[in-house]
This record gives structure tokens, C-alpha cells and sequence, in this order.
């Protein structure tokens, strides 16, 4: 009987996990507000955690002031690599209350001359103030025209990159600079064009880069090595 | 062994009540109807319940009729209260096939000069009509005008309050009044602006709200001891 | 004790079942993909699928490219029916990474002066291009007008069938035709109009299809009893 | 010279009648409100109104209480006509302040025995509650079930036909009967199954709907006939 | 002849005045972005702007780097008032290509125990940063709750304001303090508790306040001559 | 006064030029169809046409069923140029019906080894497939992972591109390709990657590039120099 038991159980463990999914809520909010639940990610997860488009609620009873917010804003992030910038990210990651509300920030330090390179955000449109020194900002409209529009920004500036379009900042100062951007969704995306064109894993063929850039493919293969 | 297995369903029921989330959904329907679980709420709640942004679905095989209808409507409420009137709402809690389709009705009772406090419904705009009596209805308007639009209905005439503004009703008859209204939400939500700003549990300083009506604190202490 | 834990584990088993719903997620991504789970459709179903409005999301991790592909919308349907024609769907029922990205595809062939019978989409709107044969399509519009709007249409031509309005194509030529549409939904929905009108189970009162179309209720009962 | 200008002045005109478009606007408020311009419908609209999707708005300066009212839904419509129901819709036709807000009400009077007959909003959810009498109600679900989901309602019964879906009431007592409806939609449309397939001008082909139907041609055009 | 001329042209210019609308226009971008266009407010207006659900795209083609940006964010607002608090936006209305893009910034000045009085936005979420200082903010949920959620906010920490609820921030130090705050509209709104309740243009009647509050009249009268 | 009055009309139709703007509607339908009206593209535009988030709607009586139609999407594109492919769109462009509507579809012809090279669609998702041809397909996630997920296409083929997401398709038989897809926008947008960051009007700095690539500022201006 107890062998019974046991097998029963075991699969039944089997079957929760093996329906280990992960759910995800949309950004039209039906009630005040529909808190991030973080035990969907941790070993109940294994037991009934299910993926949705963005996340199931925190019972509403359940959730504190602490749900709503983050700190450490103000620390400069690290812009010791090779582009000479660092993001910090306020998304749904850190403050779980954004979940269904649609928006959230980041701040962005640049060393001198730091770039942050052409990337863009397929869910939001960003509308960055520099704190901080002076940057060159520019986006790019989509095809025929691909009009670059661009402008150098003083501390105090605002300026908007709307969604789904390249877009990149470079500090055009002898200062470090710093920016605040609103984005308008909780988990906006990052599509670095770089990575993604070259640094994807597997990568893509070679010849397929070579045509869309028209250039050798040896020249492809060396900037796939770099990523 | 025995011990063993016990333990092992209590951690088993402990992780799944941990687990105990709720769920609920967006209202862009994707398929004909997704009438709201009520199981989500009872003992099996402490199993697999999530709380979602509205509701899980029901299995459209197991949706009776009853899942889209409520029963009395016709019944005046109870207005024997400081106010005068009486709210019947049917929103997804009284008729579970609302979920994700984005409508609800409510019923409201008038004592003469019976009156329905400044409220607003952060997710709905009301259309209302007037089934017996006459009432002065008005909303106002957002910073900077603060409009006052307000108007004296009589039987058979319908009125408009848009979302996410600030409006009331008066009974100015010496009868009783109805009302019945349609709100194109689920779940509209209702914040009263007397108990959201002087009955928050807990209270909000005084101090802030002595300068926000421009009044010496006993007075708003005096009006926070009423809620 | 031994009895205890089977009567326990029989009425988990009870409480999980009875909670088995369904889920389905909103239209509106929250990130770059949300691939259909499948496993809420199976055995597991038992312990925790839950229905939602669309369907959970499979763990990005675990997705591969089969997710987002279907083969076969080459071969040509079976028309050996009474309509003359076959209906071949792409929906999120067939390629489970449609789940929240809103689109599908289906085939069409039809038998010569083959019929697609008068129908709607109650979530999509429908783009046609004719790839075989002539058709001759078309569309009414709401009351008062009832507009009929309608066209043949050769090889190569496009046509649109707005949402939720009644259309239908046949085929004009003595050869076989076949059509491929984008519908702007994963899961567009069909009601056909004999089926929903004279084919509900159980039947829609006689005398109310009497009324509706003019005509004597023997004729309506004729009509439901092909159905 | 002043030929000229007569010609200049005509060509002028026309060019703009030419033009003469109109307005409508989308439901996601960006203001308190956008009640509809009428003068979009007047002579002016020679000159300039343009046909959109929803409305153009109105001044806000100008708006008058008036513009959020309709009088006379207490009135009884007229049921002496071949179905024995009667609708009055309070629409943004009715209401021009229902632009862009979402909703709108409708009252119908069935006279005893009444119908009104199997049809479908595209674009709306309705809520119904009896107010008088005692009526049956159904609709049916799409493709492959058609399912009919019916309930004979009492006063102060509440049921909800789910957007797209065919449905139907009838008065099934020897008095009047009255409903009012809510619908989430300014402008939710109405497709009468009967008008939009026997009805349309012109008429689809009786060989499609006798295949639709399957019934004799004869059959058909006798149908036809009538509307 | 010439008198007559006049007398078109002068009728022309009254008809087209009299269309004077002025056009907005829904978020859901359909290009890269419809920037504002300012002609609508200026001389051109009395001939052919009209009022939209948002605003008419300026020409892409005329476009320039200037249309996406706003100077002076890092200026202090004047505090100089009973609040001891300035509020410096950053809508649509400063930058004309947010139009249609759904998200906007404030930056927000604090005098020592400045106070941004109760208020909320209908139609955004604010997410919050402290630049400098510490401040005191909470929201209030809604009805029946109305459960205060609040916090003390240092340098560097961000917090969550739901949209359409209640809420205010408090300078608890002896410094200034400036925040700047993201909201996810173009135009979010803002709807001061005590402007709308208690100085609303013309007043609500004494009468409703007082049950509102469960105050005297002579305090409702006393409150509304201060605003 | 003839001269005045030449000068009065002159500046009249410079106003009215000035304010030459172009309306676009948003995808959420408020009628059956909303057709995009022509006549702001012509010389009436000199008078009134606005722009808009979408289009203006041409008068319901004067819509054709040619309004909701297009022909050709059978003929070969010509695949003489570098990339070897051939695009034929059929977008709100071709068909003014599909105005707020949503859906478009596209054809593309592939010479041997011809490819589409990676790019993007902002507003939609595309659902492709085979006709003809054997291709491999392929979209790369967004950061961090950057996961490249591809397949082999035969005849029957169908695949999903996730909306925002870089894809590229490449022929990789001996004969021509051709596919046919679904974008679930009237104006899905294209943004070819090599376009918008190495053939953007001005340039992008080639620092920038070389820092965004990792490569030597020559080899971003060789590249610079083939767009």
C-alpha cells in the first residue's frame, strides 16, 4: 500500500512539475493593481507556477508599500567596459507593482564619450531628461526615408524616441553625464542591434550579413568574433 | 514511513497554499465568453488558485445559463442610511460571464434628497437613466477649469458621467428615486472621495490635509473621526 | 492511518480536478513571445491547466522553432461535400506561438461552384488573395443600409471582409479554386448563419425563425431539420 | 476679371465639397471628453467636415450640459409592426458627448408575444435587464457547437448576450414587456440576420443561399421576397 | 457684382470659422509618429482646424529635431505659493511629437514640507524618483477598502502610483527636494481632490457636501471660499 | 477692389496650404469600415486634407467594392537587384478599405539564393508562408539572449515572425521562391537593419558605429559608403 503511495505521489509531483508553466497578465488593469507574485519564480514554481503574458497577482491583501518601490536610483552605475556606459533598469524586474500598469524608468551614466549604441524597444516609446552633462542623441524613421533626426542635449533637455525605432545617445562631453528615461511599459525590451545581428547565438549565415551589409564575408566573420 | 508521508502532504499543501494566487484577465475577448471560475474562491483555491488581472475561465462545457444572468434588479434597496440611497451593482462578481467582456450594471435607490456622495470610477464611464423621480446629476472637470456640468433629470432621461471624473446624484423630489446604469467595465471600481481622502485606514496626515482644503486640522481631524 | 491518507489524496485529487480550468492570455505581449503551452491540454490538465482568456505560456526556454511553424497548407482540402468546398486553419490551435501575437492563416479550396456559405468572424477582420480560379466574393453591411458589396475576383487579386460583417465566396469557374487569408486574430472565431440560426442545439423556437424570416413555421422546420 | 473670380470661387467650392469627409475618433479618451461636433453634419460640412473614425470634437469651451442628456427613454416605443417589438437606442446619435467614451443604452418595448428577431452587435457586449414583463432570451455559440444558451427572464432578471454572438428575446407573457440594455460601445451596430442574408441590396445569389440553407431556390426567393 | 462677391467671401470665412474644431488623435501609432501640429491652434485654426481625440500630424516631411524636444527641466519650479511645491510638465503640450506616443515626464519642486496636495491622474500611472530630498507619498485604494499604502522616500528611491487613485507626496525635510516622475499618457490629466470637490466652477451644491463630509454647511461654505 | 480681392483669396488658400495636414484614423473600428479617403492626397488637399494617425474615412455611400480590393499579387516581382528578392505590398496604400482595420498581406519572389535581409516590423507580427520554393528563416530574441531560432521552409510551409523581433529569409534552392504573408497592421512598417543604421540620412557617426560593431571606423565607412 505504501508503495502505492509513493508512486502516487511521485507522479504526481512529475505531473505538477511537468506543468511548471509561468504566467503573465496584461497591461489593462481590472482591479487597483495587480502586484508581480515573486513565488512564481521560486520552488513553488515547481508546483503550480504558470507562464502568462506578463504575471499572476499577489493577493491584494498580501501586499505592501514595498511592492511599490526601489531604491538606489542615484548610484552611478559602472561605466567601466567597452561602451562606457551602464543602465540600471526600474522595469517589473525590481518593482513587481508595475505588473499590468504599463510603464518604468531607467537611469543611464555615461563616461566621457560613452555611447549607448544603436538599440531599440519593440514595446515602448522613451522619453529621456539628462541630469547630467551633454549627450548627442539621434533615431532613425523606418524605410524608404531613414531619416536620421538627431540633436546634442544640454542638462535639463528632454527629448522623445519613439517606439520600435533605432536610436543611441553618446556623451559629448569631458563629463560624466547622466540621463533619466520614462518608458511606456513595464518590461519595454531591448533589441541591441549589434547582438542581435551579429551576436546572435547560433549566428546568422554569413552570407546572409554579407548581402544585407555588402561587404566581404571575412569582414562579417571578424565582427561576429568580437560579440 | 507513515510519518513520512504525512509530512510530505503537509509540505506538498504548504507549497501549494503559498502558491495560492488569483487569477484574472484582460477583456479583449479571445474566444466567445471566459465566464469567471467561482472555484478560484473556495477551498480549491488553496490549491491552485491564481490571482490573474480578472479571471480564469470556466470550461465552456460546463457554462450553464445561469452563468450569464441575475435575479432582482426589480428590488428597491435599502436607503435607510446617512446617505439616502442604495447601490445594487451587477458586475462580474454577481454575473461571472462578464469576465473580459467589459460591461456592468447598477441599480440605485434614492430617499428623498437622497444623495450618491462625489465619487468616480477609475476604469468606466457611466451612462444613466432615471426610472423614477428627478435628480440633480453633475460631474466636474480636470485641472485647470473644474467645470461644473450638471443638469435635473426627470423620468426618462438619460445623463453621461466619463470616465475617471468626479460626479454625484440628488434625489430633488419628495419621492422615492431610481436609477439604472450602464458602466463599460467588469469591474468599474468606486473611490468615494470622502473616504478615500478622509477614511483611508490608516488616516492621511492631517497636516497634509489641512493644507489641501486650506483648513486648521481639527477640522479635518474632526471630519476624520466621522469616517 | 493508511485509509486516512487515501481518502486524503482521493479528495486532493477531487479538489485539483474540479479546479482543472483553462487559460488563455491577452493579445497585448508583454515580452517577445508567449508559445501556447500544450501541456494544459493533457493529462497534467487534471492537476492545474486552468483556462484563461487565450492560453499559458510555455517556458521561453524550453520553445523551438517547431513552435512557430505548420506544414502542409500546400495539400488541397477535401471538397467532396455538400458546400463544395474545405477549410484549412493556421490558428493558434495549429502553430502555438500565434498565442498573444493576434494573426492566422487559412486555405480555402473550393470544388468547382464550390461555396464558402455566408459566415462571419466575430474577432478579425479577413484579407483574401485568390491563388487558383475565379471567385466571386462579397459582404453586407449593418442595418438600415444592408448593403451588398461584392466583386469576381481572378487569380492574384485581393479582396477584405471587415470584422464581424456576413460574407461568402463561390467559386465561378469549372476549374477547382483555392484562396489564402490573413485573419488579424489567433483565433478569429466562425459562426455560420445556417448553423448558428437554423442548427443550435437545441433548436431556436420555430416561431421565432417564423417571424424572422416571413415565412411558415413548416418551412422553418424543414430548414432545421437538414441542419 | 471678376468671371475669374466667380470660376476661382467655384472651383474652390467644389474642391472642398470634394473634400467634404467626416470625422470619428477612437474610444482611448485623450481628454475629460470629445462630445461629437454636429456642425460636422451641417452646411458647413460642405467646406470642411471630414468623415473620421468616431467623431471630430466639439470645443470644450462650448459643451453645455445638454450635450451629455437625452430626454424621453421612459416613452414607449411603437410595437404595431410585423415583429411586435419597438427599439429606442441612446447612442452617440442620441448623445454626442458618448464620442469616444464606450458605451451607450437601449431601450425596447415587445408588445405581447413580440420578438425581435436573431441578430448580432460587431462591436458590443450587451447586458439586459427586464424592467416589465416576462421575456425568453438566447444566443448561440460559434462554430463547431452552436451551442443555444436561453432563460426565460422575470422583472428584474439580468442576462448578457457576449459580443458577435447571434441572439434573440421574445415576450412570452399576454402584457407588455420592457428591457433596457447597456452596450459597450458608442456606436455597437446591428446586423439582423434576416436583413443582412435575405435582404441585402442587391441580394446575394440564390444559388449560394440555397446551398447555405439547403433548400429548394424557390424557397429562397420566396424569402428574398419579403424583405 | 463686387458686393456680392464680399458678401461669399465674408460667408465663406463665418462658415469656416463656425468649423473651427481642432483634431486628436488615438495613441495606437499607425506611422513612426504624428507630431503635433501647431497650426491648428494659431490664425489657420479659423479655417480648418478641428478637435480630435488627440491632435493632427504635422506633415513627416516637415519635421525637425525640435518637435522631439523641451528645454529646462533642470530648472526649479517656484514654490512661492501655499503649497510650497511647483510642478513642471512635460506633456504633448511642451513636446508635440508625444502625440499619439502615450508617455510624458513632470519634474516636481518640494520647499521644506512642501506638499503636492491629494490628487490623481485618469488616465495614467505615475512612476515617481527622488533627485533630491526625502519625502513622505502614499495612495489610497479603493472602495471598500480604502487602505492607505505609504512611504518615506530617500535620494535614489522610485515608487509606483496606480492610475486613477489618490495619492500625494510630502517634503519631510529642511531642503528642497525635486522628483521627476514618468506617466504613461501624452496627456495624463490631473484632477485636484479639493479644486474639483470644493472648488468646482459653478459649486457643488453645500448640500451634497455636507452629507459628502458629514460636516456642517457653514464648514462646506467656508472650505469652498477659500478656493 | 479687385486687387484686394485677388489678395484676400491669395492669402486664403496660403492659410489653407499652410494647414495642408493629412488625417489617419486608429485600428478600433467605430463602423463597419472607415475606407481611407483619397482625396487628401490630391490637389483638395491643398484645402483641407489633414494628417492624421491613419486616414480619414470616405463617405459610406460612396465606398466600391473596388475600395476593398487589389489586383495582381500572381505576378512575379523582379528579383533583378543585389539582394536577389522582390517585395509586392498590399498595405493601406494599395487598399484604402484596409484603413483601421488592421491586417495587410505581402508577396515576395526570391531568385535563387536571393534574401530578404534582416529587418523588422514595428507594428506587427507576420505570419509567411511557402508558395513556391524552399527557404530558411530565422528571428533573433532580445537582449540578453539574443537567440537565433530558424528553420527550413518547404512548399506549405508556415512560419511565425513575432512583432518587433529582426527576421531575414534567405532561398536556399535552385529555383525562384515565393511566399506570401500576413502582417496583422494596415501599415506594419519596415525598418531593414543595414537601411537604418549604415544608410540613415545624415549618417550615424561613424564613431558610434565603430564603438556599436566593435570594428575599425574605416570599415564603418566602407560600409556607410554601399548605402
Amino acid at each position: 500500500m505504501a508503495n502505492i503511495q509513493v508512486a502516487f505521489l511521485l507522479s504526481l509531483l512529475m505531473a505538477l512539475t511537468f506543468c511548471c508553466l509561468t504566467f503573465a497578465v496584461d497591461p489593462a488593469s481590472l482591479q487597483d493593481f495587480c502586484v508581480a507574485d515573486s513565488n512564481s519564480q521560486g520552488f513553488a514554481c515547481l508546483l503550480i507556477a504558470v507562464k502568462l503574458n506578463g504575471f499572476a497577482c499577489k493577493n491584494p491583501a498580501w501586499v505592501q508599500a514595498n511592492d511599490f518601490s526601489f531604491s538606489g536610483l542615484h548610484n552611478p552605475g559602472n561605466t567601466g567596459n567597452p561602451f562606457g556606459s551602464a543602465i540600471t533598469p526600474v522595469t517589473v524586474a525590481q518593482i513587481p507593482a508595475l505588473n499590468t500598469l504599463g510603464i518604468s524608468l531607467v537611469r543611464i551614466d555615461y563616461a566621457p564619450w560613452g555611447v549607448v549604441v544603436p538599440h531599440y524597444h519593440p514595446r515602448a516609446t522613451e522619453i529621456i531628461t539628462v541630469i547630467e552633462g551633454s549627450l548627442e542623441v539621434g533615431f532613425v524613421t523606418s524605410n524608404p526615408d531613414n531619416r536620421l533626426i538627431s540633436k546634442t542635449l544640454q542638462k535639463g533637455d528632454v527629448f522623445v524616441f519613439p517606439v520600435g525605432l533605432v536610436h543611441f545617445q553618446r556623451n559629448v562631453g569631458h563629463m560624466n553625464a547622466v540621463t533619466i528615461s520614462g518608458l511606456n511599459s513595464q518590461n519595454p525590451g531591448v533589441i541591441t542591434i549589434g547582438n542581435a545581428v551579429f551576436g546572435s547565438k547560433p549566428d546568422i549565415s554569413t552570407d546572409i550579413l554579407a548581402k544585407a551589409f555588402q561587404v566581404d564575408k571575412n569582414i562579417v566573420q571578424q565582427i561576429q568574433g568580437k560579440f
